[in-house]
């Protein structure tokens, strides 16, 4: 039996790297000694999305999804989510930059800094539920919207291909710092949903085809892509949480096929791992990631990593730092707590 | 009588920029639509030196003096400062990559992290000595090795016209980011010995007159500079010690004259305004400044100076932000604190 089709190929990715590239930033990429002289590579490129609007990479899905709507219904009403992270504040200012209404279903036990940001720096309209509640307040509110459009996090293909275009300027960056032609020899990925991991594998695999391995990371305590992507099928995470929070979340039906498509390997780390290496970005290369991104250099430092992609026959690596929203002070004081 | 001559001049910053240009970075200036909004500007642009070599402006004064040193004598065997911060690892990474041996004298109370980054990374030679033997014990190491050089952190005027190249690129930049022609109506700088503050008064002068505004930024608690701008005549700090590190130092008998012909205006902010204004930083540009650049950023924000400089009549300012060099864990510690 023919694999049911994938949920978006590189043209899609390509179109939305067009559609949203005058709205979100061309973010920096950044590299230091320090980094790769642990690293033992040659060169690695470190793409700064916690410098994108909204502080990580979900505005670029979030806007192409908001774009292709319009595109699709000129007087789109308005797009509902349900997130209190990232995808929230992403999906707020993506639709009022548009002239399209937000409506962000959180739960109610939400950061009020998230909150805030979502409400009163992003002008969206929210929706306070019990955690237990979120879809059918947000099935809710698109029943009372006539025209209103779901926007989710990670499945929605129109924010995987806006994903994707994290890599798009990525491999043009690598043309501009390491030479016209050059491609990088492994690309670090941190999954959670998947939108991110999905669509930029299959932006690397479009224009770079099999020369790039693309190598994912994810908190060991919160597996499932790694489960998965061994077992061949969908597995859960179960209930424990990673200070790295932008990944407790799990592959779908969507993103996991895609995936297991393009990718080549996933590896894991502790907990320890993501907040020494996140505290180790902070100090030597003095970009305010969060921890989801700290999971990737805990990749690229790892003893498995180096054992299996070896620095003399991989020399050139890039690393996506997907987000900077985080509490500082929270994660400092874990930090402090370190062995 | 005559004022005595200044130290330095623009041409001796024009011949900096030229001459380190090669070795050191071209450093970023980003802005941020919240931290724009707060400052009810139409511009801000944040020269963003936590990103130099170091991670610091240290490092630019400290490369021109190298430079200065081998064209005087090829010959240089070595270069000798005491230092227990910035200027430390700039000097001992300038010298190195001149092939020029660094004496870095550290007081024995220096934090392990600092010595580790001069002794190790940087590799000069430390030579650990109570805080109050630091001048004799640079003394000795001079006169142990023949045609060596003294390196002043902030009196040097090698390193004043090194530091000017901060604003001679930021003055590029502002064009470059707001067309052609633009100029800063202000620009705000933190000062502590006063080699950033005054070299970078010189390279604004020279270039855009009395077009500009130049205001420094310090400390209330280690004001010595305000105090000294307000009598005409140098005067002392007391031993209060200001959580922005790098500006508890004293202006100094090269840097005040310049300071005093060249600046507007001096502004002091208390600690808890320079621990918050740092953490927006982190939070909001993701910028891992040190302390010391809150200071600038406190200034920005305060009423005091949107007062005396209104955001109708002065839209566009610049901010040097200059270093990140930041025990985070320690600073964020003293964050959770405030009130």
């Amino acid at each position: 039996m023919a694999a049911p089709p994938l949920c978006l190929s590189f043209p899609d990715v390509e179109a939305a790297y067009g559609r949203i590239s005058p709205h979100v930033h061309r973010t920096p990429v950044l590299t230091n000694s320090h980094l790769v002289s642990l690293s033992s590579r040659s060169n690695v490129l470190f793409k700064c999305e916690a410098f994108q609007r909204t502080g990580s990479f979900k505005f670029r899905g979030a806007t192409n999804a908001v774009l292709c709507a319009k595109e699709a219904c000129p007087e789109l009403p308005a797009v509902v989510t349900h997130s209190s992270g990232n995808h929230a504040q992403a999906l707020a200012l993506a639709a009022g930059m548009q002239g399209v209404k937000a409506h962000i279903v959180m739960p109610d036990t939400a950061p009020r800094t998230k909150l805030e940001a979502v409400r009163d720096t992003y002008k969206a309209a929210v929706t306070l539920v019990p955690a237990s509640e979120r879809q059918s307040a947000a099935d809710k509110k698109l029943a009372e919207i006539p025209g209103s459009e779901f926007v989710h996090p990670s499945e929605d293909p129109r924010v995987i291909a806006g994903q994707g275009t994290v890599c798009m300027e990525l491999m043009e960056q690598t043309e501009e710092q390491l030479g016209a032609g050059s491609k990088l020899d492994v690309v670090i990925i941190p999954v959670g949903g998947g939108g991110l991991a999905s669509g930029n594998s299959v932006a690397l695999r479009g224009k770079w085809g099999r020369d790039v391995k693309i190598v994912l990371a994810e908190p060991a305590i919160v597996d499932d892509a790694k489960r998965s992507f061994d077992a061949g099928e969908l597995v859960k995470n179960g209930p424990e949480k990673s200070v790295g929070d932008g990944l407790n979340t799990q592959l779908g039906p969507n993103t996991f096929p895609v995936i297991k498509a393009n990718v080549d390997d996933i590896y894991t780390v502790t907990e320890d791992d993501i907040l020494r290496n996140t505290r180790l970005v902070w100090e030597r290369m003095k970009v305010l990631i969060e921890p989801s991104a700290g999971v990737g250099v805990a990749v690229l430092l790892s003893d498995a990593f180096k054992a299996k992609y070896p620095p003399a026959q991989f020399p050139n690596v890039g690393v996506i730092l997907c987000g900077g929203n985080v509490d500082v002070v929270d994660v400092a004081a874990k930090m402090a707590k370190l062995p």
